[in-house]
């Protein structure tokens, strides 16, 4: 299934959180204006506000409806804004095949706005009148903070393991998935049980999508990817694939030899053919299979409708996208 | 009046946050925990906390001042949070005669700790399980953004009004004079006029405090400022000091060079001669007392007590700091 057919029954809210981000760029001051309106332009896979709405549609939907569309803006709201601080920080030139806010205006203005854009997500969560969601989203935020905080201190540094690698995609990005099933569910009066299956669904549904988008830096092509292959290890962030060359081949590695320099193209590109030359593209599918299997398998609680379908057919989806 | 004395009635309130912000610095990474209690650490005015719980006294204040505890802290958390990014895109070094954290731990963790900070005002917020003070929130941090924005936008712009600098100011530093008042009052079950009165007394109050630092980032010494004298200008900020040079020497003046250069330090020593030896200073804190007078003028409509001697002093206090 494609994303387009997986996302059927959910077509029309999306369309709606693409409106309710294009608003959000109608401002009285044009350079913001264009600012918001650029950075909110949809070209991800929105597959944040999707969960979201798949979530909502096992319960009282229809009557919460127009607060979980809010709620689906809002996630994807924030979710771009910590890209565009990610972007500013790193100095990357594309996202996704675009240039970035970074690139075109400035590192001073990518900061600003995405303080801007944490503002109005905060709102659109604020919007909801719901005390758990606004609890959630903002404790969510400092989640994907200390990930993001650790994954720059631990930048080029050998000394870490895999458990800070999964600790730290947890935080990273586990973390908002499962604020989109959560509040879904919730705004929808889930009853809790289910609202923990959901985001037990979720948690694992990142994991094994961030795991999936770590062997894409490495294997997808810069096309694919709409940025540098091998960019986080250019960024010294030491990812799954690059933790297996590391266990392979202690003596002698170019993950090794690029951390102790702090850098190096050569190395980046020695990695590559490693990873694709070598059983650890393998491995690490086999690792975000498991995961994805978990997610999956945590639906089992809930009523097989079609959002349970749909909800499944993401978690094969995460597996096969080659971008 | 010194502050001590004005803030004597809410003294213990003032140690509560304090001890609130030192608490946040409490986390499971040490990197982090660094991070955040430096950056934490009181050194400031702490006028919007002391804001906050002046409002709340003339209303139902010990039955809930927890929450008001914990919404000062978010009001100085929040705004420690937009210095730490302020440092960070202007690159500064010192602040509050303080090494920023920009220049101990670079930009890239001063702006994920600017995130991480905002998550944690946004938690302190939520608390108080108020859905008007919640909401209030995420629109100043647009509103303060929105100003941020447009004044790194305009840096060495001849091309801007003075309606343009009110406007700006009116949104970097009212809007959260502002709401500090304003869920003081709110917290403390004020009803709606006074709450209004209370917003009314703090915007003005905020402007008053922003010309006043306008004309201190010239007249002050380095010592008294904790940074460079001229910052502002450095950074091409026009502020209402600046604004009247323009106005007064329209033919040939150090600040309109400076903007077509976009810097000199040759400029910006000049500029601090011209304000220095003219009726410069005068006129801004004239015009600063005229906001001021405006703020303590709002007070009118509340209780004689002594919160309100209280609020009145702090914008005495506003007029006659050096630092």
């Amino acid at each position: 299934m494609e994303l387009i057919d997986i996302y059927a029954p959910v077509k029309s809210e999306l369309v709606k959180v693409e409106e309710k981000l294009q608003s959000i760029g109608k401002v009285d001051f044009p350079h913001l204006a264009e600012l918001v309106s650029y950075s909110l332009t949809s070209t991800g896979k929105m597959i944040r506000p999707a969960l979201t709405f798949l979530s909502g549609k096992f319960f009282k939907y229809e009557k919460n409806r127009e607060v979980i569309i809010g709620m689906a803006s809002a996630i994807e709201v924030m979710h771009i804004a910590t890209l565009v601080h990610d972007d500013a920080i790193d100095h990357s030139d594309t996202r996704r095949g675009r240039t970035t806010v970074y690139k075109l205006w400035g590192e001073e203005q990518a900061v600003l706005l995405g303080d801007y854009l944490f503002a109005k997500a905060g709102q659109l969560t604020a919007d909801t009148g719901n005390l758990r969601v606004v609890r959630k989203f903002s404790s969510t935020l400092e989640t994907i903070s200390h990930g993001e905080i650790n994954q720059a201190y631990n930048s080029f540094n050998l000394n870490q393991s895999l458990d800070d690698y999964y600790a730290r995609i947890a935080r990273k990005t586990a973390a908002l998935f499962s604020l989109s099933t959560e509040s879904g569910s919730v705004l929808s009066e889930a009853p809790e049980k289910s609202v923990k299956t959901l985001m037990d669904y979720a948690y694992n549904l990142g994991i094994g999508f961030q795991i999936v988008d770590d062997i894409l830096d490495f294997t997808g092509t810069e096309e694919q990817l709409g940025k540098p292959v091998g960019s986080d290890l250019r960024q010294g962030t030491l990812t799954l694939p690059s933790f297996m060359i590391l266990e392979k081949y202690p003596e002698d590695n170019p993950v090794k030899k690029l951390c102790k320099n702090r850098g190096g193209q050569d190395e980046i590109n020695r990695a590559v053919v490693i990873i694709k030359n070598s059983t650890i593209v393998k491995e690490c599918y086999d690792t975000a299979q498991e995961y994805c299997d978990k997610a999956k398998a945590a639906l089992r609680f809930l009523p097989e409708i079609e959002s349970r379908t749909c909800l499944e057919a993401i978690a094969d989806f995460v597996m096969k996208r080659n971008k």
